[in-house]
Parts: C-alpha cells; structure tokens; sequence
C-alpha cells in the first residue's frame, strides 16, 4: 500500500523495514515511563489538578515526541498507587512481570476467543485456572476461564447457577412462574446487584443476610432468610459468601454457610475476589477453611496478588457445567476441534490474553514472594489496627481479617451526626497535608476511613505520619 | 519489608532504588519483542506446534533470563496476524501506539471503575466516546462507555432496552407475565443469543430475521416477524441491525431497519462492532446511512481501526439512560462527586483504561492515516473478489461490501455434499502449503474460505499466491 499516509511507525513491519523507527519509538516511551515511575513518590497519590488531552481525531498524524508529551502528562495526572501513601483501595502498583506481560499479549494481539486465534494462551488460561482451582480444593475437575475483572466472574457464575436450577438458558425466565432469589450478606459487593439485574432476576432477587459485628455473614440469618423467602413463594437457588469483603475485608464463615446452603441444596458461590489470594500464602489460608465445597468461585490476582488489571477468574468445581448450563456456539469458529474455544464458555468473545501476565507473575515472583508480600501486609495492618485500637477518639468499623482497616474518628466533644462531616475532612486533610490517602467509603449508612495495607512501599514511618496527622488533627478541633 | 523474598525487580520502587534492575528487564523483553515483531514474517500465519509453558506456581522466584526464554517461546507460539499471509479473521496486527498505549496504562494501573482511581482516564473515556458518537451522526446528548470486547457492548444495549421496555431492572422477568423478544438478521452476531441468554429472556428471544442473497435483514421480513411475534402473544422490544456481518461483511439496510423499528416504537441498536469503522473514511461511509438513527450502537475499534484487544464501547444516543436504565450504585466509593463513577454505569466494576490506546492510536494516524488502511483494504478485497468472479470453479457466498470476501470451490466435477470436504482440505493446504491463512465458516450450512483483508502489509502477491494455489490444489484434483 502507499504507506505515505501513515507515520513510519505505525506498525511494526514483519519484514523488519522500519525497524529502527519502531525501536525508537517504543525506546523513547518506555525510557520516560520508566523515568516517571521510579519517581513515583514524588508526585502525590492522587493528581491534584488531572487534565485529560485534547480530544480529537487529527486529520493528520501527529508526531511521536507529541505524543511522548502527551503520554508524560497522562501518567502525572492518573492515580498512582504506587506512593508510599497511597493506601486507600483495593487496588495495586503492578508487579513488573505483569506489565511486560501485558506488552507481550497486546503486540501479539491474539484473541481468548477461540484456540485457533490464541493457541498458547488458551492452553496456559486453561491449566492455570484448573491449577488455580486446585489450590481452592475444588478437585480434579474443576476449571474456569478468566473474565475482564470481578463482576463478570460473579456474573457469570451467578447465570450458570440460575440456568442450572430453572433451565432458562434457552427460554427465558418469562416461561417460568419462579420468583428466583439469591442471598449474600449486606456487605457482599454490588456486582451481586448488578448481575441480579442484568439476568433478568433484578437486583431485588440478592436478598441481603445480616452480618454480625464484624461484618460477616450470620449462618442462623441465613437459615432465617431462606425460610422467609420461601414461605412467601420465592425459590432461593444460591448462596453467596463473600472471603473478603469490599469495605472492610472480613470474611464470612465459609464452612458454615457451605453446610446451610447444602442443606437446601442451592448452589454456593464464593466471592474471593479479594480474599483468594490467601490460597497461596500458607501461614494465613485458614480463613478460606470451606472454600473447598464451593460450586464457583471468583478469584481477582489483580488485586492482592499485584497483577496488572484486569486479572480475574470464575472457577467451577465441575467445569462441564460450561458446557451444559452456559455454552453459546459460534458458526464463524472452525468446528470439530479438539480445543475448547473459550469464547463459547465464557460471557464475554474477543478477549486480551489476560493469562500471561499473571502466569508471568507466578514465576516472577514464586509462592515465598506471593506468601512475603502477604505476611507484609498483616504486619502493617496490625500496626494500623493497633494505632486505632490505642486512640479513644477513634474507632473500628470491624476487627480486621485480611488488609484493610476501616476506622473513624468518633470523639465525644463532637456531636455524633457531625461524625461524617468530621471524617471527610480529615480523609481530605489526610491527602492535602499528609500525603496518605485513605478512602471513604460509606458502611452501615456511616463514613469510614478505609486503609487498605497493599502497597509494598509503605512503610512503618506512613503509619506513623498517618496517626501523626490524625492526631494533629484532631487536637486542633478538640474543645479546651 | 523485608525484600529478599522477591526478586530485585518485582516492583518498580517508587524511589528509583532498583531502577536499574527493572530498565535491564524491561529493555531485554522489550528488545526481544521488537525483534521477533520485525521478523514476523519468517513464522507462519498460525504456529505449527503451539507449546505452553509448564503452568505451576514455583516455590521460589524464577529468575529473569528463565521468563524471557519463556516469553520468546510463547512468541513464536501465537497466532500471527501480522504475517502478510494472515487474512483470516477479523484479528489485526495491533498499531504501535495501542501497544506503548497498553504499556503505559498497565504500568501505572488506573481503574475505570471510578472517577478518583482513573482521574484522567475517566474523563478521557467520556469525551472521547462522546466525540465517536457524534462522528457516527448521534447527536449532541450521545455517550456511552467502553467495553472489554463488543460481545459486552451488545449485552449493555440490549440490558438498556429491556429495562427501559419492561421495567425489570428492580423487580426482575418473574414479575411480568411478558415474552420479549428481540430481532435481529441470521447472520448476526451470537453475541446477541449470549446477551439473550445472560438477560434472562432466553436465547431463542432473538428472532432470527431472513436476510436477503448477501446476508443482509431484508426490511419486509421484519415487518413480518414482528407481526407474527405479536401475534402468537409476544412483545418486541427491540430490532438489531448489523453493520458488517461477522462471516460475510455485509451490511444490513440501517436506514429501512430503522423505519421499522421506529414504525413498531422498537430500541433500534446497531452491531457497528466491525463497519463503524467507516465513520472515519469519508469516502466509504454512505454505508453507515441511518446509523444515526440508532439509539444505541457498539463500535469495536480493535477490529478495523487496529487498536489493540480489547477496545470496544457501546454508545447511546441519550447517554443519560445509563442513569435511568441500567445504573447501580456502590458505596464503596466516594459520594457526591461531580466525575461519574463509571463502574456504576457499566456491566464490569474494575476496567483496564482501553481508552489510552485508542486516543493514542487516533491521534498517531490521524483521520487521514485511519481512511487509507480502509481504502487499502477495499483495493485488496476487490483484487480478491475479482479474483473469485474470474474462475469458474469458485463462488462467492455474497457481494462484499466491506473487506471480507467469503467464497468456496464449486466445481462441477465434484459433488455437492463433497464440497465442505473440499473447502476443508483447501483451507489447510493453502495455510501448510503456501503461508495463506483464511478461515473456514459456517454459513447457510456450508462451509466457505473466508478472507479478510484487513493486514496492512498484504500485498497483491500473496493476492496471487492464494489464487494460484488454489488452482494448483483444484487442477490436482480435477478429473481429465
């Protein structure tokens, strides 16, 4: 083609003829990257004056060092997880390994559609989810696929669940007169909601289950709601139990409500997009005791396990239920293969090959750097918890069990519904003056402090500037 | 923490510690990378003999040599779409600016799910969504969001139009006593069985329409499956038009299908996955005539714009139904600000920021650069077409509109039920024999040699090479 209609580097040439200006290029970008990440803590944990590019498609091509400019100024405006400070949500500075890992899938550009299209990568996606599964207990026929992030796990689990117990998945609920309701705890993540309405059960259908003091479901609440829900005519089909709550990371009893939901026989689905990180750290996985008589379970490494998002997984204690409660066949596919095109078993078709980045991971860091960066983080945790624990002023949302530390500032010269207000501005005080971000998010109809320990860069000295300022804070607004 | 559990290079200190360790890892994939993407024309369009790597979690750390032996394997093992001989799916070699695109976005690791975890990105996404919608004539109230793949896209636009015709979002499909139904042509995507299926409504709620002798929705066919849904108690909600049919690129007639729609007061969605492309080539986009009308469109820029995967966005005409139709809120995020949180307005939670490449790759080829790739493709697809329509042995299953030609061997001296046997031996000799990658769909039942001339450096030789084969393989086998 009359390639004068196109910068040099558009693409890479496969004969090599441009070679050189790829290299570039790419040098240039990866140079200054590099540059602005290993000074990371020198800008703040989030932007404080975030200014998008102008939106445009040029008529022309703009050249590569405008671009370079443009790329400098994006990454000084994102969020940057990778301050010490920054340790306010569930999310990551990514491992290196899964960054080159995501820069290998996107120049290869292979597609999780079918095996033909991503032949190493539907193999490695689908052995590393069964291996995966295995470290869950879910046995030797157990699989998943991956999906882009954790609400399409649970999604997806959730439509399997639903085809299984009505046989829907060719005419609809609309020829039943099933009222179909689900139940998970009232700290279980808004996916759940979601799915509900996107299946067609609406979210009405997640039937929220008391939680006790901490956060957890209660397995007698639960037995109470699949009672009620039945004496009024609906038809519970599945329990969910969250290892790893959203807000506060506490996880409910697994084992416990495995046994409620076998005693009714509805299918039990464990959200561990948070918590499944502890089934590669060994000292900690007690918490996950249950997780082995799961029927599905979601699992995100793009959380505690670093890897670059997305990184999620639905896992199937049977994986054949793929085949019998959710495949939807593609003519455009080449038939009668061996392979399995993962594109038919999975709800979404054209997919990046998400799996090598955290295959990449795996090895690049092992199971004592997995288990490492985990001890890590219940090491800070407890300092957080404890620094909370020794203030009277402040008080815990619940008693932690993974990383994260909800907390509020609470005093008594200050008149309980000014507590939010008061919080607000501390968390944004916290930003401004202190450089740590905390999030704020709202539980039990109440603004919280949430410290999420993730960030393998934060230090023993962050802990302290944080109740330094707090303290700070706080004493400047106390009454004499 | 204590780091010698993890290897120098896990993370990149935000310090600029180990600086060198990660620019000595990252250089050598990166270095490794760029020079097999410029020799890919030495492998072949799809590997002989893919080999994953062993999948296990090792106990300690892999060291960095060991992954890019790993990585150069896994390489050579990918399907190759940047093998000039690789005209088989819609599956593009990617621009190098979505790839240092996905590098970036990957490295600094912002989350679409909210305003504050993707400041610039969020933002970014809005506008630049905001600016397709209107190059595809949507008006000034149009928007939408990205999607990890269009198969979301159209699950999101359809969840959009059920909601709004039905109500269900809360109270779910049990509390109706309606049948919905949807239509779209045969040749349609099965992404709208899936949507069907995940939705609640089942998979046989998408009534297939008949199409025309080029695979596109014959206008009077519609008109009769509504009336004939109608008639047997069933209620039509919305009518799905293709613009670039998955197996043959066709183009259903957008402007009659929205009269139709509009007729009946039906959602009137365009699957623009694959021909919105043509939005960006004034010369070609009279196909696209009535797109405009749409209230919701999906637009794949992975596809013929050669983004990297996944890059895909669904677009509402009044973008403000993602409030009142499809949005769930989560509390985990911080209320009251003026940003949208786009995770509460899409069907993922957590996104990879798509956006970044897309941005990147526009503004890198430009509007002119974006309208030669498509005006090379239709100079490759008529040598192809005419290539067909010169020999009587071969036949096309319809007239291309776009740049994919599907065609098969018919020869008269060969059976008819032979045929799928024929074009199967075919497809594979011309991948082992000469470097030629089409695929082989099923359409109406048989199977057809599908090119897709979307690869920037195929040339009119391996145009010729095709066809020469193909009379080789056609001449050994005729009888004398």
């Amino acid at each position: 083609m009359d390639r004068s209609s196109l910068p040099d580097a558009a693409f890479v040439d496969p004969s090599g003829a441009n070679a050189a200006a790829v290299r570039s290029m790419a040098t240039d970008v990866l140079d200054q990257l590099l540059d602005q990440l290993a000074a990371a803590e020198d800008r703040p944990p989030l932007p404080a004056d975030p200014t998008p590019p102008a939106v445009d498609v040029p008529d022309d091509p703009r050249d590569a060092a405008a671009l370079k400019d443009a790329l400098e100024g994006i990454v000084d405006g994102s969020m940057n997880p990778a301050h010490p400070g920054y340790i306010g949500h569930m999310d990551t500075m990514p491992t290196t390994a899964s960054v080159l890992g995501d820069l290998v899938a996107a120049a290869v550009n292979n597609n999780m559609l079918s095996a033909e299209m991503s032949p190493v990568f539907t193999e490695l996606e689908a052995e590393l989810t069964a291996l995966v599964a295995t470290a869950f207990g879910l046995g030797a026929d157990a699989g998943g696929v991956m999906t882009s992030g954790g609400s399409l796990a649970n999604l997806q689990a959730l439509a399997v669940a639903r085809n299984r117990a009505f046989d829907v998945a060719d005419s609809g609920l609309a020829a039943t007169s099933d009222r179909p309701v689900a139940f998970a705890s009232a700290a279980a993540h808004t996916s759940l909601q979601k799915s509900a309405m996107l299946l067609g059960l609406g979210s009405d259908a997640i039937v929220p289950v008391e939680t006790d003091e901490h956060g957890r479901m209660r397995p007698a609440a639960l037995e109470d709601a699949i009672a009620r829900a039945s004496e009024v005519g609906k038809r519970p089909f599945c329990v969910v139990a969250t290892a790893g709550t959203t807000t506060t990371g506490n996880v409910d009893p697994l084992d416990e409500l495995a046994t409620v939901a076998a005693r009714h026989d509805l299918w039990f689905h464990v959200d561990a997009a948070y918590g499944g990180a502890l089934a590669f750290a060994d000292d900690d996985r007690g918490l996950l005791d249950g997780i082995e008589r799961a029927d599905s379970v979601t699992f995100n490494p793009q959380k505690w396990c670093y890897v670059a998002k997305t990184c999620a997984m639905v896992l199937f204690a049977d994986r054949e239920v793929l085949d019998t409660d959710f495949r939807i066949g593609a003519p455009y596919m080449r038939a009668g293969e061996q392979r399995r095109n993962l594109g038919e078993l999975s709800v979404q078709g054209t997919r990046h090959a998400d799996v090598l980045k955290l295959w990449l991971t795996f090895q690049h860091l092992g199971r004592s750097g997995l288990a490492a960066l985990v001890e890590e983080s219940y090491r800070l945790t407890a300092l957080v918890r404890d620094g909370v624990a020794a203030r009277e002023e402040l008080a815990l949302a619940t008693d932690p069990e993974l990383n994260v530390v909800c907390f509020r500032a609470a005093p008594d010269w200050c008149d309980s519904s000014e507590y939010d207000a008061l919080n607000d501005a501390l968390q944004v005080s916290l930003l401004e003056d202190a450089d740590v971000f905390v999030s704020l998010p709202t539980y039990r109809e109440r603004k919280w402090l949430r410290a999420v320990l993730l960030n393998p860069y934060t230090t023993d000295a962050v802990v302290d500037g944080l109740f330094e300022h707090v303290d700070e804070f706080l004493s400047a607004r106390r009454p004499r």
